[in-house]
């Protein structure tokens, strides 16, 4: 008796990368750089390409800056992805499980080194960008284990 | 006798929900409000807090600020994770899979959805909003894809 069977599963159990950098944490930092920061330029491109539509005016000057643009939100984000990834990655390792306490270390940690990326960073804002990525990161899990 | 078969399975069969609504969609978007809220009401008491203890100056005026805050990042909070399980839910429904598009057009639209909630909603940011919604929710979906 023929039988076709199809197993279609999602949440594969190996992630595909881009490089093999021959270890899963450097792996996973690097994917997440990649991914994410070309979603930033993508991002900080398509947020351009609006404003110009908008306005009905663009120069070479305006193209110049949407590409500096592009480069600086492409470095934010896939840092912000690097980061976290990396550190998610390092915690459950360590912890041995994943839940939400180690997105919001995570989280924590991401947001203050995304604060340093700023042009004035104090003590302050770095404290607020901590709290701020780990309320963010705790959300998101929430929102990952929903849906 | 040939037969084909499908089997496809969507990432957890159950999810633990608060309350039982009577429909999986009506669930999800409750508990995402429900769990969200709380974390966007525990942001803004922990920024105040650290306000506090930075400034070493509290009153009533300032309590009564604190709590006014927590109550808009909860609605609001909750209102980006009542949206985003809605709708990534209901698209995974609809198309039969979830990936980055689900994760696209929903983000896009929690975007401006929560640019409506601000107080002077332009066509101009309502637009914004949906990019930057439908990059964060693409980017958090490569994410979790690698962590």
């Amino acid at each position: 008796m023929p039988k076709a069977r199809i197993n279609a599963q999602l949440d594969a159990p190996q992630i595909d990368v881009l490089v093999d950098l021959g270890h899963p944490l450097l792996n996973r930092v690097f994917d997440g750089f990649v991914k994410v920061g070309g979603v930033g330029a993508l991002h900080a491109a398509s947020q351009d390409t609006y404003r110009f539509l908008a306005q009905e005016e663009t120069n070479k000057k305006s193209l110049e800056k949407m590409v500096q643009r592009m480069g600086k939100e492409a470095v934010q984000w896939g840092l912000v992805a690097g980061v976290y990834s990396g550190m998610s990655y390092g915690m459950q390792e360590a912890r041995g499980v994943h839940d939400w306490k180690n997105a919001l270390l995570g989280g924590a940690l991401t947001g203050a080194a995304l604060s340093l990326t700023e042009s004035n960073p104090s003590h302050d804002r770095i404290v607020r960008g901590a709290i701020t990525g780990g309320a963010i990161a705790t959300a998101a899990e929430f929102l990952r284990n929903i849906t």
